[in-house]
């Protein structure tokens, strides 16, 4: 079975930016060739995450929000103690939303809702340069009929 | 490799609906004729999500209920601002579930625990009608010894 | 495609006990042969659950306490009235953490950052035994130009 793997280069704002990279991952897939299997993205580090969202204004500032709640700013974190980094909440809302995301594509498409984007979420506290890892794995139709 | 794609149609009965599709995951799993490999779970949609549950009505009510705490009703979501469906923390709580599940299996079983069952979680406000991505890839083992 | 399917097994002290896997599950990979894939780490039960961290002291504190805000051990669980066996917390924070994890390998090597290990993380209230599945599936690249 062929595996396709490639590199996304980000630049991040910092904390809570979240980036759509809908159009690189399906275009990964395109590059690949195949036709049915799944696109596996994954964020090497510990203070960022991936997941899916419907992509709009309101909901990028909701989200964080939501993870603020958890994970507030105002909480000492033992990570502190030892790192003074500041960046305490960033590591634990991470792992909690996770550095990995398998999507299914069909027919060369990812099998996406219409409402619903692949974002990389930045919860470092400061502009980071990212690289982000798309694997994609599956098969190639053999054609029926051709001579 | 071969993979084999199917969707599973569901209707829920809205917010916090907890749906065990174990069944036909594992049944998607035989009809692939496959001894191991993956089974990849997946939403497609933003106010939905996958996870594993002892499904059980206790728990069905628990992890809603903490849900609620995560992203409580009455919270002004910016998402409303937008698009009046009142539905922003159904969007924020399935970005934090999140949409995609790999399960393997071995031996045609899914390698699940006893009291684990894979289920999808309804988190929009209405009641839908929802298709589920079931992706199953690996490999048939060869017979050996045979003639 | 070849895939290979191992067992970790794993005795945990209890609720909150966070374990380092990445050297099992780098091990796994190399015992494949494989080249370039995925590594699959999924939980086979429903109170504990797979993510990635920075592993060290600090964070093994934070990540807990972050958990427990979310499912604080006050509140009155409806699990427990069925059950009484006192982890309702943990069944649900097993099920918002997940139990299953998809890493990519590249040359034989797993993508995570340098500061990022792939943990096991222990919500039961209880020391358990544990098994963990670790699933690698991939290619070996052809040796071009060999004779």
């Amino acid at each position: 079975m062929p595996v396709f793997t490639r590199r996304l280069s980000l630049s991040t704002e910092g904390e809570d930016d979240i980036i759509d990279i809908t159009g690189e991952v399906q275009q990964a897939v395109q590059e690949s060739g195949l036709d049915d299997g799944v696109a596996v993205v994954f964020v090497p580090g510990s203070t960022a995450a991936v997941t899916t969202i419907e992509y709009e204004p309101g909901l990028a500032k909701d989200f964080p929000q939501m993870l603020e709640r958890v994970a507030p700013r105002t909480v000492e974190y033992e990570h502190q103690k030892a790192w003074h980094d500041d960046n305490g909440r960033s590591h634990v809302k991470a792992s909690l939303v996770g550095p990995s995301l398998t999507v299914p594509f069909e027919d060369k498409s990812l099998t996406l809702g219409i409402w619903q984007q692949i974002v990389f979420v930045e919860l470092d506290i400061k502009p980071r340069r990212r690289e982000i890892v798309v694997q994609v794995q599956g098969e190639e139709r053999s054609v029926e009929g051709s001579e």
